[in-house]
């Protein structure tokens, strides 16, 4: 037997790294700040009985969390507890910030979100970024990040990483963007155009709004399929909690799965990909519209109005995305199928034709489809949360930083 | 923030388990046993320099493996090398041996591998299994599997588990089959019918035949889709070396994947599905022939023939596979694409039109597409293989089974 060192049993003898002392106390220091996060406010105790630590040994790593700047201490409890009045812990509102940025086809936004999950500074610029080079348009995106720096910096926080949503494919150094068709960008290593001091990802804005569903959404699953449009469709899928990349870090390319396959020619190659009847483009050619700006929103705003012509044309987006949605669903076995970006605001007019799709596709019952409530938002704060999320799982690693 | 601890970064933190210094050793005994496994025979030097960990600490987890029977002593190492000879190590072949079964629709196999992955036994029954209910079969089956473990106990080695493969769907408690069209079994609990005593896991013949591929198939990447065809289609998805099992364990239905979305009725209740073109009925259909036993080698002896209408059917076949396949490849960007079980058989008339398909579907270069050399053997290698794999992953869990 020659294989790599195991798959399928799920344990953790794959890691690379020997198991040591040093390596427990990492894992257990990200046990007590993710306990603490998630649950928090909470004794020394109540964080014990919870990971199944002794009171001494999370006392230790508590101490060195509060140190860090990661965790503080409110003060005793309120009274009426059984036992001795413990101080309750909490995450830190003053410690390490995620700072999160996008780079859209019509607009920049940068935030800073706390270990606690609050937005605590925000900035955007409007206008069309497409066919402009990376040069200029990063440099008006680090303007913004400086400005949101600013202010947390104000506030006493720090920086423990910036990632940028971008809408195209990212490599697996997550740092270069192979190809964002919208903005006309490739090969572009979006590091030394962002010198901002502090650790840089970039990733796919699908992958992004994807996390932001998984962390924030309300009662969203672990295994799911995230469909978002902005220009083009994407796709994230979500397995057990965790992003699947594929070998280049190009998964989810919903947008190019046959749908007919001896339809319109897409960019890609292919033929009577959903993009060619679902994808912002063919819908408002469908509806007879033009191209341009805020087309979305004039789409569900004539929708809402009871134009036909628009109204149709958002049936057969719905019809397209729904078969090829059973063929992912196939595949995949999500437990649900969530929609987000622009599809959550035209949801209204999809979303019967797509559910219907995929019921008369499939014997017995269809995977659901649910409508993401972060909307456009996504993107900008799943890469915000993927910063503070980072150091909730390696808390040692970003007090290194601090 | 109320989400579920952490993703995206792989950490361990999402253990349930609290990191102790139980956990810690068997973690530990797992990397010796598997390096051992890999490399072997190697001595208690050359393993802590492999995995990391002090020479001393190597000889007691060493210890504990020779006293539990999964590794032996070989004798002095040969003279010639560096400083003080040392005993090589090697995985037992008296140890645990994993027991695998397969229940196909036309036979019954079982076999043993020992931890050294050498098959020691095997038994099989040929004839057809369809529309029979299960009771008859498992007894079959259990016979099989009795006159393997005599053999295996004979040899001195003793059953870690059993595997079974069955062309049907699994729920995830790993020993219901929930769907076998083939067998025409239904909601299944094959746990009662199989008294062997030993730990029993019950899997989708896709999954253990993607699992052999990707332990003992030369030069597999981590990332693939496997795709596999007797009388249905069903494709593996392995992503970082594990296999996607989905939500309900129904992951890899590639078969009902869409490729003309207005083509013939499905019985899944789909239209268009990829079996209405290249399931062995559908193929059999287009050139003229019966359906019945042994049907796929008959299709090779007649292409090879040179049967045109045979060869077209394949043709069409190999088409159709290659339009599924190309949204299977955009949704999860596997490093490859292997075709194995009858699709292996076929190959030599399906892979240049899948290929076609396949390239012209892509802009720049398309996902290669490679043939499994393990054929029909591939799943139930692959349910001997997990349960070897089980073994070396947590060798004290098996030695307390001992």
């Amino acid at each position: 037997m020659t294989a790599p060192p195991h798959e399928a049993h799920p344990t953790s003898a794959g890691r690379a790294l020997p198991d040591t002392q040093q390596g427990m106390r990492r894992r257990n220091l990200a046990r007590v700040l993710h306990t603490v996060s998630a649950e928090g406010p909470l004794s020394r105790a109540a964080v014990a009985s919870r990971i199944g630590l002794t009171r001494a040994a999370v006392s230790t790593l508590v101490d060195e969390l509060i140190r860090s700047g990661l965790l503080e201490e409110l003060g005793p409890e309120r009274p009426g507890r059984v036992g001795r009045p413990g101080s309750a812990l909490a995450v830190s509102g003053r410690g390490p910030a995620g700072i999160g940025a996008e780079v859209g086809v019509d607009h920049l936004a940068v935030c800073a979100v706390d270990l606690r999950g609050r937005v605590r500074a925000r900035a955007e610029r409007h206008g069309t970024n497409r066919g402009r080079s990376p040069g200029p348009v990063l440099g008006e995106l680090g303007e913004l990040v400086r400005r949101v720096l600013a202010e947390t910096e104000a506030e006493g926080l720090w920086p423990a990483g910036l990632a940028v949503a971008v809408p195209g494919l990212v490599a697996r150094d997550a740092r270069t963007v192979v190809r964002a068709p919208n903005l006309d960008w490739h090969d572009t290593d979006l590091g030394p155009l962002l010198p901002v001091g502090c650790p840089l990802t970039v990733g796919n804005e699908a992958n992004f709004g994807a996390l932001a569903e998984l962390w924030l959404g309300e009662g969203t699953p672990r295994d799911f399929l995230h469909v978002s449009a902005e220009i083009g469709i994407g796709a994230a899928i979500v397995v057990d909690g965790r992003l699947l990349h594929g070998t280049r870090g190009f998964a989810g390319e919903l947008g190019h799965v046959p749908v007919r396959p001896d339809g319109p020619a897409c960019a890609c190659g292919g033929r009577g990909c959903l993009e060619q009847y679902a994808g912002e483009e063919a819908v408002l050619r469908a509806a007879g519209m033009e191209p341009g700006e805020g087309r979305v929103g004039l789409l569900a705003e004539r929708a809402a109005d009871g134009d036909e012509a628009v109204r149709r044309a958002l049936r057969e987006a719905g019809e397209a995305l729904g078969i090829a949605l059973t063929g992912a669903v196939n595949l995949l076995d999500p437990e649900v199928v969530v929609l987000g970006g622009a599809l959550s605001e035209l949801a209204p007019w999809l979303l019967s034709a797509l559910r219907e799709e995929l019921a008369r596709r499939t014997a017995g019952p269809a995977c659901p489809v649910a409508v993401s409530r972060l909307g456009h938002e996504g993107p900008l704060l799943g890469a915000a949360h993927s910063v503070v999320r980072g150091v909730l799982d390696d808390p040692a690693a970003a007090a290194e930083r601090a």
